[in-house]
């Protein structure tokens, strides 16, 4: 099955590259659109991935690479998960069932990947700010080349699209930005936004009305000079208030639309006529997510990701039924179970997601607690400082995020929460490598980068009980800024306790003594070491196992009788080796001077590409094979 | 001088808290405003200070104490520079000419300073996310707090504003907004905001227009039923166009202005009746920047902050004319004159700041090339990208950003430029301790949260020479990203070689070989490094001292050599102690597990307040004399 590619339709067959796409009429694009949604769909159904997205712009897509002069002119995909029919048009429909897979194709555009990637994404309302940079270089270097942004309405949402917008529209620069329009991030958009452009394509009177006002105009221009005269100004006021893209024009944008954009002809005619509009320009197309497969587009948030395989028709699941109550739970429910149960207890608990309240298992809180659970919007920034507005007013914010978009409110998180010793909490989701999504969204930084940072509290749990404890030692703790980091994926499956315990701030614990290495975990990653402490053993090694819990404060005292008692010091977390929980660790050592060594185990300094998380974890040597052979190697025993 | 204290008018001073402006009569508001304004032109003119933005508030000042229930009702000032009379009115004002100072007032609103003071600021577009958070708590608390922001045109191009206003758009809750439009930031406003708000403000025949537009459509009205749906329609919509805050309200916004931000008691009266308007809305106020000081309005870049002291009539400095000649120039200065001689070389270089080309120097560069300068507006993170995007065409692009601000950029750094291997070069001024501005613009995290991440190479020179011969290696590095710390501040005054000169990646350079002890420095600090090791010759100690210039990649062979000849380790940053150079040093030598000690100096996991940097150095022990104590320490010397 690891090899099964889908039959590509005749049309979809010859094409090879944009190229072949423009030898065909404007007639024939419908076709191809239709083929390249079946191969899609096709494909997914299989293998799975992201495709509701990529659904709902195959006629985009289409109509992109038959205008335009692709790889010379640039199109900039915001986020990527839509870039599916991009890449099966661009030459790689032959890799693509190794989409998201070990060594295949990543599952967003990547510019060592292809040429005609122009620029690589994965996190939101990047496109418009990379755009403009392509369209003022272009300028530059008096090059023409055309520049084409594609952002969702969700991702419109993100500051930094605005921050874009508002300086390409006081620059002369060519740039068209296509707002794609499908009413939905990955969970329902929320925000003003939403429901301005929800105005602009639902007022079905919109076309007549216009029609209605300018025949009034002209009446009144045909009665007299004074008249004539209030009545061109009122057509220029009627003008602005009939545009729909007022918001646009307001930032220096020509705004067209809404355009229907399931309607290839129509696209492809539209972009025609736009290549001759200079300067910065938006243009509106309403789409449909998940468009042509209809369970996708029922269940648009069920459908954002498939990990396949589905039956295509009916998009019910063919995976082999493993029965629910025998997989461990995913640590993101842990979290959102145990939110509930605290919020039961403790009513200042409020919860914030920036857009990912099903990605976070948020839903539970939302539910059970609507008036304390706040879904902000794609607007990472934003979530932060509203925790912190919230915690000076005595509210316990849960703040859920993913390592990787915290990323995105790093100096809120310094500014407007350390500083002020605001005691938010942090749930730190997809914390380490996350396996398929790859680079962009590996959690590998955030030990490092909150380290760093005073009146914050670094802890990782390593199973589902310690989650759950250590979310009701922060509930209660309001001296300080507090994270709780965890990684994608199920827990250990260990049998839970429901009442909660506090765990000791800045107390690590002992799982197992041993000789002369001790491995010191932080997080999950632990249960490696309990793997490879049990191989060691079949060859009479016996290593010390300590969960230290906490990079910060760290446990000095459980590290002086390490320190005392072994000659090897073995670190390992799941995030870079520079700066983390390991880093940590030196400092005390290297601090004391003495003969004792401390080896990281971490993520290297180098971007690690998509793969199972297991695949990356034992690929940069922190899986159980990589902690046998280290400690073999310390002890001078030549691994086979 | 110290401690001087201007004496306060009448009514000023009997005003010790809100509490006592709520005693006058309305009528006595402006002589309230009219003292307030000499009280700070009094102390600024003495004692230097940010003043342009507070003096362009002092109506709105009183008149929100005057109205709102402080400290019960919550006014968030953001950036803060503007809360001078919001300080003085808020029982501050005794304490007042201590402001900025070492143990003294902050120049910023601050939590632990005052219960008025209701969150902290410094960085720009913060307050309607913290607002919307207090909003939202006072709600769940059924508390009716009132809660204002208050924000300049400026800030509010950056983009969590924009998420925040999207997200307090759709919901219900009480906040005002008050868009304090004054035309500039700390440089001219850029972007199409800022012409959106000039043609709100500047269009002198809007009122008659709106009047005309009115008589017309009421004449319509009375013409029949047919023309009557059509006319009211009409009039939905030319209401729409004609009021000038459509953007605000596409987002949800109840729009209010614009209002001359200069007459206490329009603002008073309008602030009043805004109590009674429920949900999200927003009154747009015109102020001139330095209102009522002369100099100030009319050079308002020049006056944003001033040293003082200066003649309070004309504006002119009174400090004692120390030639120019014979001070060191500023880094920044280094940096600006450096960048336009590598760009009359190379063509491809390109420049970039978000909103700060006075502070980064850039003004040569925009000067001499202004085709190739960008100044994109407060907007740190679409500054990131859109260097990346430069990058992405053949574009040499130096983004020069402050060490704090470029927290808002972490993820940009990471996601589009780090992991695209982008060879972006990012010139990081204000790097270290900043004196006066203190804990918000303090730049102490770069260190660490650069070295996290791959393909980026993060370097700091020592001198003058240095900073530029890197700027240079690093113009024509093209495999990876490079960062250049550089402080705030005076260099040494070295004599400058005009001709360029690589500086090797990856190697430091020895100052000076020892006994016992290596220092171990990076970055300018090291200057304090030679301070110490001249007055420790006096002892007949003598330390070795490398300049090691990267802390990534670093220079292990260097080390290796220093582990082989001395027992301990010192190294010494202008930075957090954790994660960052003295860290990677600790890494590398813990790994080794030879008896070779390494002490960290830096700045200690802890928020440090504001004084002259030199305090503070000396505060957190990385003065000379806290070097000369260290060594003495470790060598067992007593310390007097």
């Amino acid at each position: 099955m690891d090899t099964y590619k889908p039959v590509p339709g005749p049309l979809l067959a010859k094409i090879s590259s944009p190229h072949d796409l423009k030898k065909l009429s404007a007639e024939q694009l419908q076709d191809v659109c239709d083929e390249l949604r079946e191969y899609i769909i096709d494909s997914v159904s299989v293998y799975g991935g992201h495709f509701g997205a990529s659904l709902g712009v195959v006629e985009l897509t289409v109509a992109l690479h038959y205008i335009y002069n692709t790889p010379r002119d640039k199109i900039v995909w915001d986020v990527g998960h839509q870039a599916y029919g991009h890449k099966i048009l661009t030459g790689r429909r032959e890799q693509f069932h190794t989409n998201r897979k070990y060594n295949g194709l990543s599952g967003f555009p990547k510019r060592s990947e292809s040429e005609y990637d122009a620029f690589g994404v994965g996190h939101s309302s990047t496109s418009i700010s990379a755009a403009l940079g392509m369209a003022v270089a272009s300028d530059l270097n008096h090059a023409d080349k055309k520049v084409v942004a594609v952002i969702g309405d969700g991702a419109m949402t993100g500051g930094m699209a605005f921050e874009a917008l508002n300086n390409a529209g006081a620059q002369n620069s060519d740039i068209l930005v296509i707002l794609n329009d499908n009413n939905m991030s990955i969970d329902p958009n929320v925000g003003a936004l939403k429901e301005y452009l929800a105005d602009i394509t639902t007022s079905k009177t919109f076309n007549k009305m216009r029609d209605e006002i300018y025949d009034l105009l002209g009446h009144f221009k045909s009665a007299g000079e004074k008249m004539r005269k209030v009545a061109s100004k009122l057509e220029k006021a009627v003008t602005a208030a009939i545009t729909p893209g007022a918001l646009f024009q307001a930032l220096g944008f020509k705004y067209y639309g809404p355009v229907d954009g399931h309607n290839v002809d129509a696209l492809r005619r539209h972009l025609e006529d736009l290549i001759t509009v200079s300067g910065p320009k938006l243009l509106h197309i309403v789409t449909v997510k998940g468009k042509g497969f209809a369970p996708a587009e029922r269940e648009q948030t069920k459908w954002h990701a498939q990990s396949g395989p589905f039956d295509k028709i009916t998009g019910k699941t063919l995976s082999k039924p493993k029965p629910k109550e025998n997989l461990p739970q995913k640590y993101q429910d842990v979290f959102g179970d145990a939110l509930v149960e605290l919020a039961e207890e403790n009513e200042e608990i409020v919860a914030i997601t920036p857009a990912m309240p099903s990605g976070s298992s948020l839903w539970p809180m939302m539910n059970a607690y609507p008036d304390r659970s706040f879904d902000v919007g794609i607007a990472e920034q934003h979530a932060v400082t509203f925790a912190a507005g919230l915690a000076t007013e005595g509210k316990k914010a849960f703040a859920a995020l993913y390592s990787t978009f915290l990323q995105r409110a790093y100096d809120q998180v310094i500014h407007d929460v350390a500083i002020q010793k605001l005691p938010v909490v942090f749930c730190i989701d997809r914390a380490g490598l996350v396996g398929a999504d790859g680079p962009t969204h590996h959690g590998l930084y955030d030990i490092s980068y909150l380290r760093a940072i005073p009146n914050m509290i670094v802890s990782s749990p390593m199973n589902e009980q310690e989650l759950r404890d250590m979310m009701y030692t922060a509930s209660k703790y309001n001296e300080a800024a507090w994270s709780i980091r965890y990684p994608r994926g199920r827990g250990t499956g260990m049998e839970i306790r429901k009442q909660f315990r506090d765990v000791e701030i800045g107390k690590g614990r002992v799982i197992e003594e041993g000789d002369s290495i001790a491995l010191l975990s932080f997080g999950p990653i632990g249960k490696y070491v309990v793997e490879a402490s049990e191989r060691l053993k079949e060859d009479q090694i016996y290593i010390g196992h300590f969960d230290m819990r906490y990079a910060k404060p760290l446990d000095t005292e459980l590290i002086d009788s390490v320190l005392s008692e072994y000659d090897h010091i073995v670190t390992i977390e799941d995030g870079t080796k520079l700066g983390g929980f390991g880093s940590a660790v030196a400092e005390y050592v290297a601090e004391k001077g003495v003969g004792v060594s401390v080896k990281i185990l971490g993520v290297p300094d180098q971007i690690v590409e998509h793969g199972t998380q297991r695949e990356l974890h034992d690929e940069v040597g922190i899986g159980p094979e990589g902690i046998v052979a280290e400690v073999k190697n310390l002890l001078g025993i030549k691994v086979a």
